[in-house]
């Protein structure tokens, strides 16, 4: 898994039908002090994230558990909002707001 | 998933013959604002996408999940043609007349 | 799905019992243009490919479709021999002879 | 396979909720001698793994392998914890206190 | 699948119990020349390769094959030893003692 922030959305009219009602984020992958790192992806949402949220997300095939057993073309999915980081120079709580509720 | 743009075809007439009548497009990963971003691929369609559309594609095995319960032997493929891109520096419409059939 | 050209052949006696008889081609990822672009693999054959192809491959999982429903550990495997590339540019026929035959 | 030293852990509220009661560690890759080698991933832990551990992780789809028959949505998980590498340059033992347990 | 030269071997007594038995060796990825090319990585053997050796490894889902219908939490297996290396500029005998055996 690795750790984005939820940097924007993508509509798209024509497309799979699998993804009708799924929300498609932009997710730019970052480091466990939040600096960005590589480029920016687009994963569908499973945990209700918004813009400037920062995330954990799943990629390759195991994307599309959180589907199952339907099935879903995606190779990126969010699974969890991230409370805190926990690293060698210490805690770090990238979004306060979202443990409240 | 990835942001692309359709740029070129792919012909093989002697080819797995599951590929017999897939449309395979040349797709160059593009970053939120279209700039290009990484090397060249050589997608499946299956939303009838046209050269010079913005698409999103899927890669990795999950590639084949619109061409189940067949098998399909791809890695990549187009499931959606983008409206539209809301990001950090505002919005932007990529295939304006696209959304409009 | 990629596209490279075979620039050898790789012999191996003691294998993997599934891989008794198949051809084992390397492969140089090339660009829409033939341009050479990333490492050398070696993938399996099942379009009789030669030295000098421009072919398309499958990576990832997937490179085990033409195999199915037996198993084969592959993560690369030539699906077919490109007969035309269609890109901005122009037009281009890498392989002019293997449309003939 | 890869080799990694854990250096963090991540906590989140709101997941996947097949990642309940799951530690998510960050690891960092690292090289047959200890030396950091690409960008930090989270990874689940199936062998009680702690901070400053060098350890063995397994990528892609079967990163869910430690989980089934049930599904897990992970791209990473740590699946040992290295007592000896034996390169070129000789021996070393990177978790010497980890083998007395 | 990747050539790679066999550089070394790892040991771990805490890990995943699929592992039990499993001979765990560094293998450094090479080009059709022996020259080494990316990082270092932990594969299983399944053909006896010894440190030296160059060998055939199969990355990503598929390097679980070898192990069916076994489960086995690895991400890249040895397949083969090379017996021979055929490329533009010649052939090159990486293993010649490997196939008098």
């Amino acid at each position: 898994m690795n750790l984005g922030r939820v940097t924007g959305r993508v509509w798209a009219t024509r497309k799979d039908v699998r993804l009708e009602g799924q929300r498609m984020l932009f997710v730019q992958p970052s480091s466990f002090s939040g600096k960005e790192s590589g480029g920016l992806i687009v994963a569908l949402d499973t945990v209700d994230a918004g813009v400037g949220d920062t995330v954990l997300y799943v990629s390759s095939s195991e994307a599309t558990v959180p589907f199952r057993p339907g099935l879903m073309p995606t190779d990126a999915t969010i699974v969890g909002i991230v409370d805190e980081v926990d690293h060698k120079e210490g805690s770090w709580t990238p979004n306060p707001e979202s443990s409240d509720g």
